[in-house]
């Protein structure tokens, strides 16, 4: 599909898209570049690339497609750097999760007769680094992409049937829809998530062994949130500033409102918006975007059975040790 | 150890109570009370009691320990209409999710040389009914017990003795501790679930599709304690209402905090933050209360393969149908 394609930084989504670009046969050499030596050397390793250079410049050259795979933040210098590099016709894409910034950042250093299409894997995991990606984190999962008006629908039709080889689902979006879509979907959880985390960990009257201690009431279903990769996300808050502020208004709007609810005794009100949102679950589960398996599949005997486990953690997983 | 067991109300608790005391033959009779026919006859099928009861008075005739699993508002209740009933010497003890009202509920009509001991698994999922329970729902999870002061020794170390015997570990904790650690472990997560999830429903901006079709980018997370049982939640929020109310308090400035960081794009507070929550996951994992397997362990086809998943639910969890 590809002769050769240059992964700029082997994180998470990196890795899986190399791993994904092996599993599908898609790419006839995987280029990666990343600043540590240490990283470079997992990726040869772990076979999802062929080659591994330090600078992203050097391993652009001669790629019919370039995916940048590094923090939203480091795009603006990265752009700059690649540019003189970049081979005719090749496709310029990334993987951040706001859209405006991105285009703002790397549209302007597309040179003439290169294609850039900004798109968004929205998939992922809590764990980071060139070891923790894996072929099917795509897999039935939506890829969102967010063309200029100005940009070349062959490049779009490519960049489409790539995405679908590494498994995904494509949907074509407006960039500011995207950049809303996200803030309520995903920036907003995580910023939670991040927040209560934060907010248990210090407090007075309870110590921190005793949140730890009796976290299956719930309190750890956030922490696999807040346990995402902090760069990237500083980088998200950053730059989704506007959107994810006016998502947090109307959380907090809600939340007093349901806080009054429970100091006026107002059970109703709790009751109705209780009973709502179980819905919502359903309506996700039905459309093949969560495990309906009950409190995620995850018990003490089943962390030992899961298949493609790595073997360190789930030698780790059993609840009763 | 118990020669008869009524178990008051036969959701996820209750049944999963009924399905651990069959794996452990820890009770000679198991007795269960529920209002409904329909649900008296799945037990009964299910084969987690030996006996259904339409009233709680007739259930506690002659048992050796009775469990309350009803929503915690329905206690007071409860606990008048079977206290003519009980046997002396019996143990009575609950489930509930809150202490300080369930004391205040139920201990005024134990009668004389009766022994009431509160108690509380840290355990569960966001299903309910008596098809959700599964015999190892407690295994390596903990429970709390509270005693009052008056408390008998011996009483207390039966049910210790009992909730070992069903996989659970066991504290004793003094009730008012009880309800400000669930206050922030349990109850404030489950709040913000619910909020979160109905903040995403109710927004013109972007449409409920919307919101289910990107929700693998975090939103789902929130969606499994926001689909939990409307009735029993809020029943805990009417009954710990002090609690909740100080640490939703923290949580609010807090996030507060965390919004002006955003307005003012001060990137090294939220690193600072998104640093450090990482850890207190970590120290989850260690602690045997969460899996360490990536995303829960959920993915496309781990769905399936999950030992012990209930067919039903198994054959739906393709994400890529």
């Amino acid at each position: 599909m590809f002769g050769r394609v240059a992964l700029i930084g082997l994180g998470l989504i990196g890795s899986s898209l190399g791993h994904a670009m092996r599993r599908g046969s898609i790419a006839g050499e995987i280029v990666g570049a990343a600043r540590t030596a240490e990283t470079r050397e997992a990726a040869l390793r772990l076979g999802f690339i062929d080659r591994g250079c330090k600078t992203a410049a050097e391993a652009v050259a001669g790629a019919d497609l370039v995916i940048l795979c590094t923090p939203v933040g480091t795009y603006g210098a990265l752009a700059a750097e690649i540019a003189p590099a970049l081979a005719p016709g090749a496709i310029v894409t990334d993987v951040g999760s706001v859209k405006m910034s991105v285009i703002r950042d790397i549209g302007p250093h597309i040179p003439k007769g290169v294609h850039f299409v900004p798109g968004h894997p929205i998939a992922g995991t809590e764990q980071s680094g060139p070891e923790a990606g894996f072929a099917h984190l795509f897999d039935g999962r939506w890829t969102i992409l967010t063309p200029t008006a100005v940009a070349d629908p062959d490049a779009l039709a490519r960049l489409t049937a790539f995405w679908t080889a590494c498994g995904a689902k494509v949907e074509v979006m407006d960039p500011e829809r995207h950049d809303m879509v996200l803030a309520i979907t995903s920036h907003l959880p995580h910023l939670i998530a991040y927040n209560i985390v934060g907010t248990a960990a210090h407090l007075e009257t309870v110590t921190e062994s005793e949140v730890i201690k009796f976290s299956a009431g719930g309190f750890r279903d956030f922490t696999r949130l807040a346990a995402s990769d902090p760069t990237m996300w500083r980088d998200v808050f950053l730059n989704n500033r506007e959107a994810v502020l006016e998502m947090l208004g109307r959380f907090t709007e809600d939340l007093i409102s349901l806080q009054r609810a429970i100091r006026y005794r107002d059970g109703q009100a709790l009751y109705d918006l209780f009973s709502y949102t179980r819905q919502v679950r359903r309506e996700i589960i039905e459309a093949g975007q969560e495990t309906p398996l009950a409190d995620f599949g995850r018990h003490p005997g089943a962390d030992t059975h899961v298949p493609n486990a790595r073997g360190g953690a789930a030698r780790k997983g059993k609840a009763s040790e």
